[in-house]
This record gives structure tokens, sequence and C-alpha cells, in this order.
């Protein structure tokens, strides 16, 4: 059959059209009043989409940009920070904060789990001038809890961190109430458009904290873009095409809203954690593990293969056989599980479409399968949510 | 959760995306190198897509448009034609052969059948100057017998129209070997495109024909065509933005078939074949009544709702539930029945899809619907299927 190139993957995820056009339409320059009021218009909306009243700042980069300017710009050489981690962006923060010469104290959770609050509360120093943590861990599917970490840092000096790159928009965040002091998102996650810009929400005590922070920064000085995002600018020549797509694309998450962007965004991550709900249940109906079993987050799945098998021949054979691609694990985890991604534009359709290739692969590949029975196990649950909506009516 | 705007509807049907991007992209001027180019592989590739060494010629216009052209140009005034009409479409070549002062004689079918060679074989005589037919019937999904009807008129003056609007890239036409003197397409059909380009492959019968046909014709002046189109123009102005995409979308058919576009087409219809073999599969699975028993096509699968249930309603819940549009039944079968595509550019995922959103709908209205069932059939039918290709290599 045909086969249409499909991304399940928890970033870069499926594009949404009208983004799309709006990309390829762009034309402006970046010194004009056009794209001022442009860049105005999606700072604004982005500060609206992370639920935050914090200024928000845009970096031309991917997210790891935005996570190195949380370290460049919030520390010194010698700076002790803590790093919750339990996966490979937990251990990126960890080389991050090396490469700027901070003293780094881990806190681990093995792949697939996570930290608790009370494992931060026995670490946490009054030397430690940040903590830096994921909101989801997409390398796990974990979710980490965010406001249980916020709630041991309350009262301290010690800045929270958040990499939210596939959290947002598939987990609720009280930023200003928890005291998030950064978030971070990136643009080929639940906005749903291509890969190339990353941007952070930052509270007034990380502002201060640059202040006395020595690290050298310029491309990702937070300050600086602050300061030319005022005036409806970036700092260095911006990426306009992603930025009139992620303008459309945010027009699109407020009409899901019904002309409210923050109902927008509450809608999408409903929309993930049903996707995710439907996809879970799947696994379990088809007898499969779920990598993570203690905290799974919305914005993708991680499922164990069968015993004996390669997760990197699942991940194969969904590209060869229809066109979709997957995620294998990362790192030591390739091999060990496959990940499907529910951030962003994914509906009831695609769900049903992934789960329905993922029973038909491992049929192929002789597994015992009973074919089936994980869509129908993804149906009941999507029948109970309608249900639910239509009862909350 | 998001509801995508899909079309399962026998065309417009989903569009091919490079073929998007050319329309998007196109610019051109029609009188000029260029276009005359662009203009010249076109009408070659549809000569191959359609399989035949007759000369091919291209409207700017609706299929309906073409299905004028080949009364308005083969008729005079009080001509005897013969009309197999079996839906909506049939009775479409009998409206336009009356309107052009034809004496009309129907071999007819009811609703969900097909016409059979004897049929015909009783009812031609020497005066009846044109067979009007369908190879596929599009308001019921019968695939009618065009081999067995031009069997049936070999040796005959009678000449051999072929609406395969629907039927080009689903069904399997022997154009020359079979002697199909007038066989037309439309572009938002198999090919990919939206609507607005019909096309007409015209042997040299019918050419001879027109000398003497004195019906009167201008926009749809098959031969005014025919001698623009062998210097690459179009007598009137072309729709040149749909003429990128024909031709972008011919490309990835070609490509399909590993650069020869006859293979490429094959595949097509073998790909439309499978899915409504899925589609047959899970409504019979489901419990439901196919519509066309006896000669389903594979351009679509139409199916009777439930007793008691109004396709309409089914129509409506799988566009306000899903964002799906699939087509209810035309004229006196509103209600009746309901039609999900298979022609053009849909996969495994989206016919699996379209299944699983038919048990949704079919539950979420109260139906005894056993979630999952329909599914299992369709990936079983998907399964042995992939087999047989298999063993094939």
């Amino acid at each position: 059959m045909i086969r249409k190139g499909r991304l399940f993957t928890p970033g870069p995820t499926q594009l949404l059209p009208t983004a799309q056009l709006a990309m390829a339409a762009a034309t402006m320059h970046h010194r004009t009043a056009e794209f001022r009021a442009l860049y105005t218009r999606v700072l604004a909306d982005l500060k609206t989409f992370v639920g935050t009243k914090n200024d928000v700042v845009m970096f031309t980069a991917s997210g790891t940009g935005a996570m190195e300017s949380a370290v460049s710009n919030l520390t010194s050489p010698g700076d002790k920070v803590l790093v919750v981690t339990a996966g490979k962006f937990g251990e990126r923060w960890e080389g991050l904060a090396k490469a700027y010469g901070c003293e780094v104290e881990s806190i681990r959770a093995a792949y697939g789990h996570t930290v608790t609050p009370q494992q931060v509360r026995e670490k946490l120093k009054p030397e430690h001038r940040v903590l830096y943590m994921q909101g989801t861990e997409s390398s796990t599917g974990v979710r980490h809890d965010v406001e249980g970490m916020a709630r041991v840092l309350r009262g301290s000096h010690t800045l929270l961190v958040v990499d939210a790159i596939t959290g947002l928009g598939t987990t609720h965040f009280d930023v200003d109430g928890w005291g998030i002091d950064v978030i971070i998102g990136g643009s080929q996650k639940s906005v749903m458009i291509p890969p190339g810009l990353a941007y952070s929400a930052v509270s007034d005590h990380a502002w201060q904290r640059m202040e006395t922070a020595k690290n050298p920064r310029y491309y990702f000085d937070l300050r600086k873009e602050r300061k030319n995002g005022a005036k409806g600018e970036s700092a260095y020549t911006p990426s306009t095409a992603l930025v009139a797509a992620l303008a459309a694309a945010l027009d699109y998450v407020r009409e899901q809203g019904g002309g409210d962007l923050a109902d927008g965004r509450e809608l999408l991550i409903n929309n993930a954690e049903t996707a995710a709900a439907m996809t879970r249940a799947a696994a379990k109906a088809l007898g499969l593990k779920l990598f993570s079993v203690d905290s799974p987050g919305a914005a993708l799945t991680a499922i164990a293969p069968p015993a004996g098998v390669d997760s990197s021949d699942i991940v194969k054979a969904f590209r060869n056989h229809f066109g979709a691609v997957i995620a294998n694990g990362q790192g030591e985890m390739k091999g060990q599980l496959f990940r499907i991604a529910h951030l962003g534009y994914y509906d009831y359709l695609d769900t049903i479409a992934a789960i329905g290739a993922l029973e038909q692969v491992l049929a192929e590949m002789g597994q015992r399968v009973e074919l089936g029975a994980g869509l129908k196990a993804a149906q009941e649950v999507y029948a109970q949510s309608s249900e639910q909506v239509a009862v909350a009516r």
C-alpha cells in the first residue's frame, strides 16, 4: 500500500498545515514594522501559552540552545547546582552545567522512573544556586513532579529551571504560582511547527541572578533578547519563516480554545492525555510493558518490546511497512524501548492508526498478538473520555 | 480531541502534499515555453496513466464537462444512444444525452447492482450511435463490467464511452485492447489533486465521428483541444496551478512504480483494492450490509446503515466527532447508505483510522457494535495481502 510519511516522534512532531502555509508564505525582512508586530504578538502569545506573567524570550536555536542559556546566564564557574536526572535529557543538564564549570550534584532515578520531591529535600543545601530538571523526560516518557520540587525549593535561593520542551502543551504548569524561574519550550513540539525556535519564560529572581552570574554568553544572552524583544525584535537574525509559522500555530491553539489561547492550551493537554491513555491501554491489552509505570507523561508513551525483540526492529518495520516514524530508545536504551508521541497535532484517527500499525508490525514479526485487541482497548478509553466530556457539558 | 479535516469522500479526495506545493508555487503564464513543456509532459503522462495510445485532451472543468464533451462532440440531435445506468452518474449520462436532443434508451439496474453484458446484447441495435456508461458508479460503489460491454460492442458502429472518473486508478482498463472510444478522468480523484481538470482519451473512431456530429460545442470542443494540445497548449486559459499539481502527482505515481508510471498506476489500483477489501471485511465483521454485494468496486465502499439508522446521522457524527468527511447517499439514496473512499492517496493507517472512527461513531449512537471487531477483520485482510506480496517477491 501507499506509505505516507508520518511522524509519531516526540519532536519533530506532525506539522500543522496552516502553519506550514504561513511558513512558506513568509517573505518579510526582520527589521521592519511588519515583523516587529508579528514578533511582539508571538512573544505575548507565548506568555499566555506558557501561562505566566514573566517575560518570554525566544532564540533561533533548538531547545538545547535555550537550555544552555539557562546555564550560562544563571551561573558562575564553581557554582554548585542540583540536577534531577532520569534520562538522556537530565544528563544533558549535567553536561551543560559541567561545560560551564559548575559543580554538579545529581539526584538520579533509573530510566523509566522519577525522582521524588523528598529526595530533593534531602539533598538541597543553601549553596545550591539552581535546580535543573525536566518537566517530562522525553527519552523515557516520564513526567516529573515539578510542583512537588517547587514546593521543596520555596523560600530557598535556589532557582528552579524546568526544561518543558515536551512538557508544555502536555502537562499542567502553574509557572508563577509554583515559582518556576525558567521554563523552556521548543517549536518542534506541541506547537506543531518544525525545529528551529526555542523560548523561555524567565522570573524576576532569575533576571536578578543574571546581574552577578559570571559565565560567558553572547548569542544566548537572555537580557539582550529581553531588551530587544520589548522592541519587537530579536538581537540576531531570527528565523522569520518559523516565527510566522509559530504565530499561525498559536492562532490555531487559540481557535481550538474558542478564542482563548489558555483554554486552547488546556484542550491541547487533554488531547495528549487522551491519546496517551488510549496508547497505554492498547499496550497493556497487547501484553506489552510500559517503560514508565509509576509516572507516565502525556507527551509520549514509551513501551518495552516483547521479550527477545529489539525495539530497533519494531521502529524499522514501522517505517518500512508504513512510512511512519516512531522513536527508538536513546543511548543505552536503544533497542529496549520504542516511543510513540502524542504532543501537538495528533487526533483520534492518528492514535488509532498508530496502534493498528503497531499490532500489524508485531504480528508480522511473528509475535503472538491478537489483532484488534489493543485497538479495542484504546477505543474503550476514548469512549469513556468522551462520555465524561459529554457529562461535564 | 483535535479534529483534523480529512476527506474520505470519493472526490475530492485527500491531496498529495507535493502536488499541493507545486500548485502553490506555480506562477507561470500559459502562453510560454515553460508552460508548453509542462502541458506536453502532462498530456503524455496522462496517456500512460490511462494506458492508451489514443490522444488525450484536457479541459479546465470538472468531470461533467468532459462527459458533456463526449455527448456534444459525438452526437447529432435525434441520434439514438444507449445508456447503462445504475446510479446518479448513469442518470447524468441520460440527462446529458437528452439535453443534446438524443433519443436515449436506458439499460437500468437497481441502485447497488450492475447491468450485465447480456442485457446490453439484447438491447443493442445498429442505429445506436454511442453506448454511455460508468467504469465505476460513484453513487453506489458498483464496478461495471466494461470489458464485457466492450466485447458486446465489438464490430458494431456503436462507440463506447466510459466515465472512468472514479474508475481510473482503481480499476484495470485495457483501453485500446477492449476498444474504449472515450474514457474520462478527473483531477480530484485517484490523481490526488483538487477538482478543476478533466481529461479524455479519444479513439480514432471517435475522432472520425466528430466529422459528422452536428451538436453544438465550443468550450468543450475535443478537436480544438487536440489541435492545441499538439502544440503544448490549451484552447482557452487553463488552470495552470492545477496542471502543475497534476504534473507533480503523476511524478509521484511514477516514483511509486519505481520510475514506471504504468507500474505506479497498477500499484495505485492495488492500493485501492486492498483498502476496499479491508473496509468490506470490517463492515461485514460489524454486521453491516454492503450496499453493493455483487460487484463492489475499489474506488469506494458503500455501506448500508444499521436498521433504523439514517446514514446522514453517521456522516454527521463522523464530521462532528472526528472532523472526517465521509459521503452520504446521493439523491433518493440519501440516508440509506454512506460511502468511504479508497481512491488515490490513502494508506493502511488512513484505512484503519476510518474503520476505527466508524466503530466509535456507531457505538456512540448506541448501536450494538463490538469495538475492535471491524478493525481486526481489516488487519487480517491486510496481513493476508501483504503475505501474498511477500510470497510474490
